[in-house]
């Protein structure tokens, strides 16, 4: 097997910023993946409308190709990109591939909620499959984990912020208190806001993505008749401060209820309040957020970035993993002599850093005999070694003749604090061993 | 096929805490799997050492064994969870199993942490499967999301709360400004310390964890010597409030990073101040929390229960699907007619619930003439459609004659709701249409 590994052709419909960032990533991923899998992937070509458009992502005029349908009929393609959008064209060519029982992977929520049904049967029908992780929450592995991972789980309640747009505009009102129109002025100008920015605004994204994550959790199509959709035209800057003296702030929200005992559900979109202290509260800006609620589990969030074309095209590129595993069918098991020799290459091109470095900015903890002298002791130590203070907060303890020091630090070693660590424990006047923590800003 | 469903045996080895939760769950959703993956489920066997010991969940005598080695031998077993705990007799029954070309699912991170090279080895040769998503923030998906979800990225910092133990002594000192060992005495008194408490409070049992992220991170086992593994015996209540002084909170952190231009990587377990307003310093009490940051997506972060009966069978049952579907081979798809059948019958149990029967709490905000008289027809509309008023936030806007009213109200259905707004839009004194946001505490 491994000796002749299996071909697999790649077709990527829509060359706008999804197809493209797909494009770009694959290009510097494929040999990982390929090895990772044990097979050979062939990017076959991109249909686009117009080949002469001027594009960021630079392709061979001979991948180039215009005509959609002959694309995903190429005997080499097994798995066609849906990336154009749309629910006319895109459920032609979707339909056309599945029917030939090829693999589609999809970014088009749209086409999802007004055609999941058929789409679906024809996927059973036909032995093809559909991916659709990028329709949902951009980068954020929300279909996967509803699907896989909490399997085992009936879900009592979904509750998302999956409409990047809105959340960015009530954040800006939120933190600069801007008026709505403001921000929104902002968001358009920054190409936040979709061409027909209804989508966004009353909910209508929102609304598409969260028919989904209701398909995936309960089985069932909601009709747009009997849900509550909302935008969020009518929230002023006036709700949003009443709205933190009620100890809440104000989302849009995809919310998702079911109740198994009375054998009903629901699916709303719309503004509401949410606690400060609840994690979605502090899902700020551009980000999505989701909180599922299972009956085995407990309540999971994940949170991330929910657009953009990195974030899609790492959901979009997680796809065509999981669709070329299927394809690979028996063949394929988790932990593979080709998936450990992958994790072998990875692992020797990275040594474990030495202390010296390690850089960190540190929290310093140290009680000091009251007698003069001894603070500058200390710092002369920390100079010696190289570490700059930032900040210092030192007070005294009545009547005990010691005062606590603590500190943070500018970057610096784990060596060059080890270091000044050990000088400052030989110290007469330092009364117990310096509680050493570490300052973390963990990206988010 | 679905004439003749592939059988497939199960058998658990150690029925503690977990095994227990596992046949509790898996008995309740057996039934489901089934028709979803379109398989047979037997449940083998249960291997314990003592039969007699009483146990919550009851299981019939002729399926509780006590040769571990005899049960993973049986031919009707294909998958094997290793449940019991353990780094010697749990890796000869593991690696038996796995020579003998079986699935097993694990949550021993303390075995893949010691003896993980060795197992995964065992795996690629005998063409076996190891899961182990349970061995990592128990339900939360995160060695999922890492290897499947997330596979396009390289990951420069992982950054995670993968002890609830230390976690949960940490949030107490804070928001009870409790001592540390007064904090401890309730963990071990609610049974959250592990009978070998230096495992949680020195970090070993993070960093076991820690190590199972960076080796699917970064293909590398890292050893304990190149590693800084510190606990939280000498935070104190001191420190967190100085923390606070900082604009931080101390939450006991794993650390991997991972610089690619300069081919180094780092793993740290330890007691680190991070900042308030990061997505992390949320994650409080038992709770576990993980930002992975990849290249292509950025940074996302996943939350949930890290440790108990429930939320681990959430994620070995989620393993156990998993196994099923790769012993189905090329059988298995995504979106079979098995798969939407089992949607199907998900959407019949499940009718959207009518306006009547949707209850919430909400938020109102109307603008009303400042004249005698017209908060008593407000007021006395609501109290006609059964509304009862929480809070209440009104004032006047200087000069206009007019007021701002701004209310919360205790739980009612959307139908009362929308028939109150319909009568108050009649209303000569509201002066433009009442604003309804509905008022939600996402569990989380």
């Amino acid at each position: 097997m491994s000796n002749a590994p299996l071909k697999i052709g790649l077709g990527i419909i829509g060359f706008g910023t999804v197809g493209q960032g797909v494009w770009k990533h694959l290009a510097a991923t494929r040999r990982n993946m390929e090895m990772r899998l044990g097979v050979k992937i062939e990017l076959i070509g991109v249909c686009v409308r117009d080949p002469d458009k001027p594009r960021k992502v630079k392709i061979p005029r001979t991948q180039i190709l215009t005509d959609p349908f002959a694309l995903v009929q190429d005997p080499r393609v097994n798995i066609v990109c849906e990336l154009m959008g749309g629910t006319t064209l895109a459920r032609d060519i979707t339909l056309h591939a599945l029917r030939l029982g090829k693999s589609v992977i999809s970014a088009n929520k749209a086409l999802i909620c007004e055609h999941g049904m058929e789409i679906f049967a024809a996927v059973s029908q036909h032995g093809g499959q559909y991916f659709f992780e990028a329709s949902v929450a951009g980068g954020i592995p929300v279909i996967k984990s509803l699907r896989e991972g909490l399997v085992a789980n009936c879900f009592s309640e979904i509750v998302g912020i999956i409409n990047g747009t809105c959340n960015y505009l009530l954040s800006r009102m939120e933190k600069e208190s801007l008026s709505y129109e403001t921000a929104l002025k902002d968001a358009r100008r920054l190409g936040y806001v979709e061409a027909d920015e209804s989508l966004d605004l009353d909910g209508v994204d929102a609304y598409h993505k969260a028919v989904i994550l209701a398909f995936l959790a309960h089985g069932k199509w909601v009709p747009r008749k009997n849900t509550l959709v909302e935008g969020i035209r009518n929230v002023t800057l006036e709700d949003i401060r009443r709205a933190s003296d009620f100890g809440c702030k104000i989302k849009h929200l995809a919310v998702i209820h079911r109740d198994f005992s009375k054998g009903t559900m629901t699916l709303g979109v719309y503004p509401a309040l949410i606690p400060l202290d609840s994690i979605l509260a502090r899902v700020d800006g551009v980000h999505n957020g989701i909180s599922l609620t299972g009956d085995v589990v407990g309540t999971t969030t994940l949170v991330g970035r929910g657009a953009g074309q990195d974030a899609t095209a790492s959901a979009v590129i997680g796809d065509i993993v999981d669709a070329i595993r299927a394809l690979k069918g028996a063949a394929f098991k988790f932990l593979t002599t080709e998936d450990l020799e992958s994790y072998a290459t990875l692992g020797s091109t990275a040594r474990m850093a030495t202390l010296e470095e390690i850089l960190s900015r540190f929290y310093l903890r140290f009680s000091l005999r009251d007698k003069s002298g001894v603070s500058a002791e200390v710092y002369r130590i920390l100079a010696e070694e190289g570490i700059s203070v930032a900040r210092v907060i030192q007070y005294e303890h009545a009547g005990t003749q010691r005062g606590t020091h603590t500190l943070s630090t500018y970057p610096v070693s784990e060596a060059a604090m080890e270091r000044a660590v050990r000088k400052l424990r030989k110290l007469r006047s330092v009364l117990e061993p310096p509680l050493v923590l570490r300052i973390l800003a963990p990206a988010s």
